[in-house]
């Protein structure tokens, strides 16, 4: 394979894309590179700069939206989520599986970019448990919660432009679930 | 998911598609069902009749073919091979995950019978290998050996129409490659 592939991952908050990621990237998997997305939130709890998202202030973000260094960015809530073009082109260009994770507004656009991405879902076992969760995280208010279910229901929307579903109901079995997805692109021919 | 997925699983003789598949039915993953196809070839040592193979007697399979009972059927060299197609449609029609193991020239049948059918293509590291692993098993005489090499460069010419590759070098990266094809198959939408 001389190109590699456009993973996109997408899922509502609270659905668990974080956790799995981490899992997932932790087994440190040959030819596989996750982007590292620019955003303007707050870091959470023990989240690292540079290595979960790049932190940078509503500024910096602007300044670079001018200068073209995003392949795609959105808006999301109160908050600006980005991807560097540059560090994804080149990992394409070496062959690997390259994962973005981003909301599905971001993944809308990157299809247009990159007609052959593969898009991958991951969907909480039901909203109830989605609500659980988010407030078991403990990092936002009720009012946070509830305009982030909304959401959620809005983003649940998207799924059918995804080519694989996830659905995260045990951790382990949806981190197997990415393994086998990429695994599986790598033999792609 | 209404409708099942059906799996052409190929590959060169000696490349190891029978041991590769006897392992990964040994986990038993639920709704994955694997056709057994029935052949007027002798059973080779530790074979099953209905497990690995349906034997039958050339006259028997010849009948059966005037009966439209196959799906495809294939002369290979001196031996018939065939599917019988009602048990795949139903298990279909259940939502599994239907693997055939079929020769290069029963697929390209089958992919016009079932467009949207996925191809596992089986390699082995190199020809020289090959060579090697028909030798060691010891059943063929160097005619057939060297006949069935001649074969095996004519199929690999097929390995394009296939949707992925999996590369036999170590039999168990083989058996997890095959199982992550499956588990992604059965997380498509």
């Amino acid at each position: 394979m001389s190109d590699g592939t456009l993973l996109v991952f997408s899922g509502p908050a609270g659905a668990g894309k974080d956790s799995v990621l981490i899992e997932y990237l932790k087994k440190k998997v040959p030819g596989v590179w996750k982007s590292v997305s620019y955003t303007t939130r707050a870091p959470r709890d023990g989240e690292v700069d540079g290595v979960d998202y790049k932190f940078v202030s509503v500024d910096e973000f602007e300044k670079l939206i001018e200068q073209n260094f995003f392949l795609e960015y959105a808006r999301y809530g109160v908050n600006y989520y980005g991807t560097p073009k540059s560090y994804v082109d080149e990992h394409l260009k070496n062959g690997d599986i390259v994962i973005l994770k981003i909301e599905v507004q971001g993944a809308e656009q990157i299809k247009q970019i990159y007609p052959h991405s593969i898009g991958a879902f991951i969907v909480p076992p039901s909203l109830e448990i989605l609500e659980k969760r988010l407030r078991e995280r403990g990092t936002e208010t009720d009012e946070d919660i509830l305009r982030r279910l909304n959401i959620a229901q809005d983003e649940l929307a998207y799924s059918p432009n995804y080519d694989y579903h996830i659905i995260n109901d045990r951790l382990e079995d949806a981190v197997d679930d990415l393994t086998a997805v990429i695994r599986a692109l790598q033999l792609k021919k």
